[in-house]
């Protein structure tokens, strides 16, 4: 049996004279990059450049549309009607179309960002407005989402391909969702338990919470591109895929 | 002899609960609308409606890029890099290309607002930088720009069709360039004057200036959609088109 | 018995081009004049020219300050922490300052604007980190807030002085809360019945319900600035103010 | 004889989640601090945190009001009107004052940032927009502008104290004015060169141009605050200025 698995990383998150990341690095240690659209950080030529250091190095290109918010990095939750969702992913994810297009490639996913990301994993109409932008846009990109969420279910209903996402570092509770990270079990902190668990879920479909182990379906591995110890996690999770038989997408 | 002519209206300028423009009722008497993309104007939920409403009138979707100047209305000269206006435009038009894409039309043209058109007029790289962006996103999209411009030069090297465009109200220099609007003769301020204007540059390619009257290219007009007087003006320029034997070119 | 009432209206919510509100017109109808500092609504320039406006008209300036969402005009709540309240709250009132403070004049109140003034009526700690940054600027300021509220609460516990605002056209619930805007009966649609709610207040220091009359400490009374019945209100209120000996506060 | 100087460095240019410079360390090396304002750097809560490393550093807090331009961080010319500086920089000074104020410090002085400096250093209109700004907010405010510029001649009008800027690793031209960076020999790339030339400017009030030295007012010098070497730079220049019995001020 073989296991092939998709790694993701948030890229284009640097802004004017900002910068946010290691995006050329980490580029080598993934197969989806998802790249910021402008509302919650990305500026046009940065999303330029990005897309292209993602097509020279055969990545996926995903878009990662967030809020209107660049102060707040698009994590502060603010009350969307599904509509301007709809209209704020149509947006975004159009203006990184035009870099893709013009650069001769395409968009193959779609992967909201922070508070936009948390908010449609459980709510039903922002994440149906979130999928219908995507469908009505191309209904052949493929949608991101935390595993087992109402994005993940608004997806499907609306007729595109999804990928359930699951996290190295985070822990789950008994009831597939994350542990906020208000908790302080929330982290895994050590890489090694953190690889331990991308592995299980990813071989046996399975992870680990205080009440035993639940099933989890694991598509895409979120990991992270900035932070100091970014680049040596990612040389970590890739071996340990290498060791346990797993392979990483390459959609080149 | 028939005299086919495009009219154009900037359209979408709206912004959040902010309102600028008679839309709606400007739609019957133009053939073009150049819609704001969310930089000097416009937002999401606006730019959704009217392409909405340019579609449902059988008005031709373009795209308006502008410069990143909310405040000023883009309207405000700063200094561009070529590339900057590239990735500008291309995010812009991109943003605008997704919802009509998902209502399922097409954009027709693209014409830069405010300051952006005014530099690129006269600025051949700045130029070249917008229509390679329109060229590289879809060749097949019509560059609107100042006739005898360095932007229509710009639009017709890269390869794109092009479309120049003159004003009803604004006088002209024996160079073919506006006079500026420092002058006090810059504006035709009676309706029947810009009337009579329009028909010359469209039936005799002429327009006179305080030097004798000079060739112009006039394939569309641009009348405002603003103001108090922005519909009568409109009714007066179809009536007069329809005494002249002047067509307004119907996309539909 | 003499009756004496502040009568305040939102002020300054233009932007660049963008114009809202009957800001000149309206300064003639009220006592306090909140004007919006840059966030949710105003410029720099507007800012200027509304404070000039409420000097010349003797009117009491205020701050205004909003949730940085110029989108949705600062009324989208969303998840903030009391500090930044505090930052955002000092931020724009010292803006405000210096306007003021070049015209001579002073502020004399801090009104939060839509869902920043909505959150701190019911969030203690949002409330307390308004009141602190008011406090800590000039604790001569007085906090504007919903009658009954955390704001109002969180002011005086900050040694500041407190106003209590009413509503002529929301209706009340038995508990003091006004009734949300998603149910059918919260607005007076009726300008008489409007009116007759504020003198009630003023008056007698009740407000009817559908469980009966409750006290309601009414010492600033809200009208609106734009829409088309804005001035034709505006009047009533003040006429009837005649009629009925409640005298409208004049800090000229 | 005695010379005495002021080391000032742009500082809270951070963003949201985005950071800029070594603030927190180089505070030791400076006696004036300009902080940006969030227009074309700074957000609320980054002025907060700057202003009470300032204080507790006995630094001197000035405000450093730039262009609306986040993405371009401020440096990108355009056309202003004198009032839209002027009332660009009292926003940005009166909100940077209410951060001081609120933590019992003063504004000590204010310095423009990039593109504004720039073109207030040789527009005679906008430096009186600027200098009016400040003279209107606070008249014992002191005004940094480059040394022999416009601004200082507009703040010297407006009866500012004015403070002279020069720059440690610039060069100079036979009029005074900077070289422009498009030029080869715009920068002193070698420390030893910069701080010599600095020493020179302070004891002798003479920079070596092309044509020979020419006479400079050096009451300030500008170091910067970001980049790899900053600390290193700022290090040596304070050295040299101890051997050199040239004293930094110091306002505690």
């Amino acid at each position: 049996m073989q296991f092939l698995v998709d790694i993701n990383c948030d890229m284009g998150e640097s802004f004017g004279r900002y910068k946010i990341g290691h995006d050329k690095e980490m580029m080598e240690h993934i197969s989806s990059a998802n790249i910021a659209c402008g509302f919650h950080a990305g500026d046009p030529s940065i999303m330029k450049e990005t897309v292209r250091l993602a097509l020279n190095n055969n990545v996926a290109v995903g878009a990662h549309p967030g809020l209107p918010d660049l102060i707040g990095f698009g994590r502060r939750n603010f009350s969307l009607t599904p509509q301007e969702a709809y209209d704020y992913v149509l947006y975004q994810t159009g203006a990184l179309h035009a870099f893709v297009q013009a650069e001769g490639g395409r968009i193959r996913h779609v992967k909201p960002h922070g508070a936009l990301y948390n908010m449609a994993a459980v709510n039903k109409d922002l994440a149906k407005g979130i999928a219908d932008a995507v469908y009505n846009l191309n209904p052949d990109i493929i949608l991101f989402g935390l595993a087992g969420s109402e994005l993940i279910n608004a997806g499907n209903e609306a007729g595109l391909q999804t990928c359930s996402e699951v996290f190295a570092d985070r822990t789950y509770q008994p009831d597939g969702t994350l542990t906020p990270r208000s908790q302080p079990d929330s982290l895994l902190t050590n890489d090694e338990d953190a690889v331990n668990q991308v592995i299980k879920m990813v071989k046996q479909g399975k992870v680990t919470t205080h009440a035993g182990d639940i099933s989890i379906k694991a598509e895409t591995i979120c990991i992270h591109g900035d932070g100091e110890h970014a680049l040596s996690f990612a040389e970590k999770i890739n071996s340990a895929f290498e060791k346990e038989g797993v392979q990483r997408i390459n959609y080149g």
